[in-house]
């Protein structure tokens, strides 16, 4: 059943024994949501712990208590409630879903949620799901302290691109002024959320080699990079952030990236003004207006070809999303 | 004198005939602080101008009325009072100086602040002049358009660094969220910000090529990059984030970026932990502890050796300032 801001504040109270989880290739918000909120019910003399079926990545090893997050083994927990973090469904949070024997409550904001759980609260015009933590721990007047606060901040600003996607409402920039008053310190977040190994620094000039620019008229222009198999391989799936080369030259009106696979092509879009999720979708992949990404089932020469094709068109439909 | 919020919306009330100006090489809260405050001044039914001894750079060409923004001539013109905004000393306004007869009153943030004006509001916990404007427009309850929520967006996203910056403030931020429920649209304004023509794209491989990175034991390291004058001409000094690459990269803490010039270097140091604008004050230089720079006048060489002694020196004293 769907559940308000204070249903799921008093699931959370009447619970005793409690199990925390986020999706599997965790983000900040996932990760940020999870110690946040075990930091609340810990407080509170509760018996928390957080299963997740993943690594927590390097970057995020900033967060108080990441050490904390166990993994889950074969053995079966029982407990009296299963907190289901920023997952849309039940599959993404790997072996946690059957590890686990409580009644699920599910608090996410994506819009593809798919209310799998006992009780749900789902917002889908927040921008992450770390708001709706903030929202539910001054509901009940906790105690935030900096640590919390520096993982609330962190779940929100890196689900909104630190303030700068179309998710960033007046309530994503009042929570993280709120945040900010409590303790966190964006320069220092910012400067943790950056840091990139050097084998991702040391292989932009061959990323940015690869870069191609078509002319469309009028100024306006497709770019495209190319990650072939080596390069993937020296960057260890490390590729955030490359489409916005691209994505940020005067003119530029689409962007692309290929990721090449095995048997595949991995492709992700970034638009200004055109609606990319279109062209996703004619290769059965999805997304939004300004962000979207498809797999296309073709050699790499091949499936360049399609895509730039697709791209052309939807640009000369001159259709704007603005 | 110096003056309050209030005595400054007071002496903006008095005046009729008033000219706005900025610093020269005028950046986003310049403009943002300047656009701003002549949208409200006009739409009070005032005789407003705004000069400026400079170009718009354009980047700053989406805020509305930019165009109306003049260069001052060689006439002199009367006013009731002249605005010098985000500027803390009056040569920093170039011709506008002498071009205007008028008592003055200065809006700033710059704790370096001369305090040269007839009357002078400056505060130096204000993340940008553009907080300054807001509080303003907020005392004497102006109607705030969406195109002056995007102006003073604009002025404060960019003077913190679109709030990474150690001086994004709780208030910074909550200045943020009311100006986006006023219009301002933080992916627009961000897109905007964020576009970058072709050749500094192009530019960058041949920039990395250049990155340099010294071990200085424990896990940290010092690490540089060197923009030779072939390269500074291709980018026309539009070198603004290049420096981001060492500092981002995991384990280094101090960054440098030399520019070379005609008969010295350019130096800007960069820093986690370390306190570098100490390494810049002993070569003539400024600046905060996390991001400083100097000049020296050496040849490029010489003056890399100079300042990564330095560097390793105050990386050694293994002061931290976090």
């Amino acid at each position: 059943m769907e559940v308000s801001i204070a249903h799921s504040a008093e699931l959370l109270h009447r619970a005793n024994h409690i199990i925390l989880t986020a999706h599997i290739h965790p983000d900040g918000d996932a990760l940020g949501s999870l110690l946040a909120l075990n930091a609340y019910l810990s407080a509170q003399g509760k018996q928390v712990r957080m299963l997740l079926d993943d690594e927590v990545p390097r970057t995020f090893k900033f967060l108080a208590d990441w050490e904390k997050i166990e993994k889950p083994d074969s053995s079966e927990i029982e407990a009296d409630l299963l907190v289901v973090l920023d997952a849309s469904d039940l599959e993404r949070v790997g072996k946690v879903r059957n590890a686990v024997k409580a009644p699920i409550l599910n608090l996410d904001h994506h819009i593809s949620n798919l209310k799998f759980a006992d009780y749900w609260y789902v917002d889908s015009q927040a921008a992450a799901t770390g708001e709706i933590i903030f929202k539910i721990l001054n509901a009940v007047q906790a105690t935030v302290t900096a640590d919390m606060a520096t993982a609330l901040f962190t779940a929100i600003a890196t689900d909104c691109g630190f303030f700068r996607f179309a998710n960033t409402s007046t309530e994503t920039l009042r929570f993280a002024s709120e945040l900010v008053a409590l303790g966190a310190k964006p320069h220092i977040i910012s400067e943790y959320l950056d840091t990139k190994p050097l084998a991702v620094i040391a292989a932009l000039p061959k990323v940015l080699e690869t870069l191609e620019i078509v002319d469309c008229g009028q100024g306006r222009q497709i770019a495209a990079l190319t990650l072939r198999q080596e390069i993937l391989a020296d960057l260890r799936e490390d590729t955030e952030g490359f489409i916005n080369y691209p994505r940020n030259i005067e003119g530029v009106e689409i962007a692309v990236m290929f990721k090449e696979t095995d048997n595949s092509v991995r492709v992700s879009l970034r638009s200004k003004t055109v609606d990319v999720s279109k062209i996703a979708l004619g290769f059965g992949g999805g997304g939004h207006a300004r962000a979207a990404g498809c797999t296309v089932a073709e050699p790499l020469s091949k499936a360049k070809r399609l895509i730039m094709e697709a791209a052309k068109k939807q640009l000369a439909k001159g259709v704007s999303i603005k």
